[in-house]
C-alpha cells in the first residue's frame, strides 16, 4: 500500500493518467456546519424575500468545485459536466446538511471536485452567519458515493439530499 | 441580530468597512482529518526523504488563504502579512491535527483565510490518501482565536500546535 | 489630451499612483438587459422559492468586481471595502436595469470595478436565460457616479435602483 | 418554457451536459463601444507605433474567453479550440465595434465565451479611454451566430469584421 | 516563415486547433538556477526535517503549469494528465537544474506547460533565498523533449533528471 | 545565515511582515531571450501593423506581475502602484532584452512581482515564435535594482531598457 501521490523518493507528483479511457463519473460528497442556538432559528424562520443565504452558499460551492484543479495541487484538470448542491436543516442537531453532486466523462474521478464543493459552499455559510456566531464548525466532510473508472461503483454511505428532505 | 451580509431584502451585499481604520488582526483555525487505521501508520512512519506529504498541504493551504476573497463571495481582498500552518498527529484518534495561523493590518478579520487556510490544507490531505483509503473524514473545523478589530481579543480555544505537539 | 494608459511610444502602461494619497472613493455603473417578450414575463413573475436568478447575477457581479485587476490589464489592484449589486425590471422596455456601487479607500478609482460588476452580473442573466432566447442582448453599460481623488465628485447621470424601483 | 439553470424548485444548477456526444461548436458575438467626439479621433488617428490600445484590448479578451467558467456561475469549463477579437471604427456614430469568434469540440456550445471576450475587450478600451471621457458607453453586446451542437446552425445577424470593415 | 500566432494584419490569435484530433503529447524542460556561493551550500547540506525548499517549488511548478493558459495569452486549455517536477544540485556551477515533465492527451503540445513549470519552480527558489543573496540568476530555460502531434519526436537535448543526477 | 521562508523545523511559511511599515519600494528585473537565426530577423523586420508581438508579451507580463502571489507560494499580496516593461533587441546576441520595473507602497518589496513579469513576457515570446524555431532560450533572469525599505537601495547593474536602446 503506498501513496500514489509521493514518487519513490516522496516528492509530490501528479499521477500520470494519459492512458487511461474516459469514462462517465460521478461523485457525491456531503458535510454538516453546526449552526447552533442562535444563527439555527434565524436560518431556519427566515422569510428572507431572496433567500441568498444558500443561493450565495450554493454558487460559491460550483465555483469552488471547478477551482478544484487551482486549490489541490495533484489534482488533474477535468472538463466537469454537472454540479448540484443542496441543502437541508437537521432540527435536532441545529445543523445544516451540504451535499454536492459532481458529474464528468474524464480519465479520474471527481471526488475531490464534490468534497471542494461542499468545503466551500459550508466556508460561505460560516462567513455570511460568522457575524451572529463565530463558534459555527464545519464538521464531517467526506464522500458518499463514487462511479465509474477502474474502481466501478463504490457507496460508503447512500446520498440523497434533493429528495425528501431538502431544505 | 440579523445577517449583517444580507441586506433588509434578504440580497447578499459586501458589507462596508470603508469607515473602519486598518488595525493588527490575526485568526487561529483548526481542524482535524480522521485518517483511519490504514492510512494513519503510514503517515506516521513515513520516512520519506522530501515528506512532501505535509509540504504540500501546508503549500496548498498558504496559497489558498491568499485566495479566500476569490472563492468566499462576501469577503473583502485583505494584504495578509503572515500565514503559518502547522500539523500534528493524534495517536489515540489515529487523526492528523492541522492548524492556520493568519495575520494582517486591515479593517476587517481574517477569520475566513485561517479556516480557508485549513480547509484546503485538509483536502490536500485527503487527496494524497484517497488512493488508500476514501472513507477519511474532514472534520471539526472552526475559529480558535480571533485579535483586533472592535471586538477585540476573543478566544474560543486555545490554539498552538506550532509547540510541544508538533508533527 | 493623450492616453494615460499609453507611453509616448503607444506602449501599454500601468500608470504609476505610488505618490498619490489613499482617499475614500465610490463609483456607480449600471447597465441594461434587454430581456424581450419571452424571457420578460418569466423573469417579472417567477414565483421561484429561491430566486437563484438575481442571486446567482448578484455573486457572479460582487466576485467579477474584486478580479477587475486580473481581466483588465492595466488597472490597479484595490482594497475593495464594499459592493452592492441592484436589480430593477423595467415593464415598458421588457428590461432588467442592473446597477454596481463599488467603494474602496485606494490612491485610484473604483470605476472598472463598478463597470465590470456590472458586466458580468448582466452576462450571468444572458446564460441563465439563453435556453429560452438567445436574442437577448446587454446595453448601456456606463458609469453614473464617482466620488474621490483628484477630480471629486462627478455626477454623469444619479443612479440608485437600491430605492423605490427595485426589483 | 423553462430556465433550464434553474431546478424546479428554483436553485440554481449546473446543467448535466455528461450524455451529449462533444462536437464542433461555434459562436460569433459582437458589441459596440460608443467613443464620443473627444476619443474618437484620437483612436481614429492615432499613429501609435506599437498600437497597444486594441492590442490590449485584444489580449483581454482572448483571456477573458478562456476565464468564462470561473467568471459565469453555471458555464461548463470547455477546451477552447480558437479565439479571435476584430475591431472597427464606424466614423458615423463615432464608435468601435468588437466581434469575437470562439471555436470548440465540446458537449456544449461557446456562446458565453464568445460574449464575455467582447464584454471584457470593451472594459479594456474603456479603461484606457477613460482619462479623456468618462461618458463612454458600451453597448448592444448580443450574440450573432452559433453553430453546432442540437440546434444546429442559428444566425440571428450576419458577424464578418474581419471583413472589409477592419480596423 | 511566418508567426502562427499573428493573423496576416500582425494582430494577435489563438490558432485554430479544432480540426486536430487528440493525441498523446509530452514535452520535457529544463532551466538552471545559478545559486552562487553564498546560497549553494546552505541549499546542499541542509538536513532540514521537511525539505520545504524543493517541495514548495515543486508544487509551485505543478501549479503554475495547470495555469499556463491564464498566463500565456494565446495558449489553448488542455487536460494535463501529469506533471512531474525534478531537482538536481550541480556542485561545479554551483546550481539547480530543474526539470519538468508534462503530459497530455490533447490537439496541441504541453511545451509552454513544461516551460512555466521550470520558470515558476525557479522563480520560488529565488524567492526563498533572495534573503541570504539577491544576485541568484535564472538561466538557460529551454526545451529538451517533444512528443506526439503532426512534428512527432524532436530530441533538442536528451532529458532524464530523475535518474542518476537527482538532488 | 538562514532561509527566511523555512521556519527552524524547515517547514515553508510567509513571513511575517505585520510590524513593518509600509514605504516606497521599486524593484527592476531583466532576461534576455536568445531568438536565434530563424527568429531574430523575423522579429528585428517586422512591419506588422499593429504589433502583437511586443503588445501581447508587455501585457502577459504586466498581468503576471499582479497574479505574483499566486504564484510564487510564499509571497505577500501587495497593492502594486506601477508596472512597466520595455524590450530591446540585440543584434550581436540575436536576442531580446526584456526589463521590468515594479512599485509599490508596501512593507515588503516588489522584486518576484518584476522577476515574474519578466519570466513571463519572455515565455509568451517563446510561445509566439515556437512555431518557428524551438530552440529558443530564456536567460539570464536577475535583479538589477532595488529601492524602499530597510535595505535602502541596492544596484546590482543599472537599469534603463526604456532608455535609448528601445526596441
Amino acid at each position: 500500500m503506498a501513496f500514489t501521490h509521493l514518487a519513490e523518493d516522496g516528492s509530490a507528483r501528479m499521477v500520470d493518467v494519459s492512458e487511461k479511457v474516459p469514462t462517465a463519473r460521478e461523485a457525491v460528497a456531503r458535510g454538516r456546519v453546526i449552526l447552533g442556538d442562535k444563527v439555527f432559528p434565524l436560518v431556519k424562520d427566515r422569510n428572507l424575500p431572496k433567500g441568498d443565504l444558500f443561493g450565495a452558499a450554493r454558487i460559491a460551492g460550483i465555483l469552488a468545485a471547478k477551482k478544484t484543479p487551482e486549490l489541490i495541487p495533484l489534482c488533474h484538470p477535468l472538463p466537469i459536466s454537472k454540479i448540484e448542491i443542496h441543502f437541508a436543516l437537521n432540527e435536532a442537531e441545529k445543523s445544516l446538511e451540504i451535499e454536492a453532486r459532481v458529474k464528468t466523462v474524464a480519465q479520474t474521478g471527481v471526488e475531490m471536485e464534490a468534497l471542494t464543493a461542499v468545503s466551500v459552499a459550508a466556508l460561505t455559510i460560516y462567513d455570511m452567519c460568522k457575524g451572529i456566531d463565530k463558534g459555527i464548525r464545519i464538521t464531517d466532510i467526506r464522500l458518499l458515493e463514487k462511479r465509474g473508472g477502474k474502481s466501478g461503483e463504490i457507496i460508503l454511505e447512500k446520498g440523497g439530499l434533493h429528495g425528501s428532505q431538502k431544505a
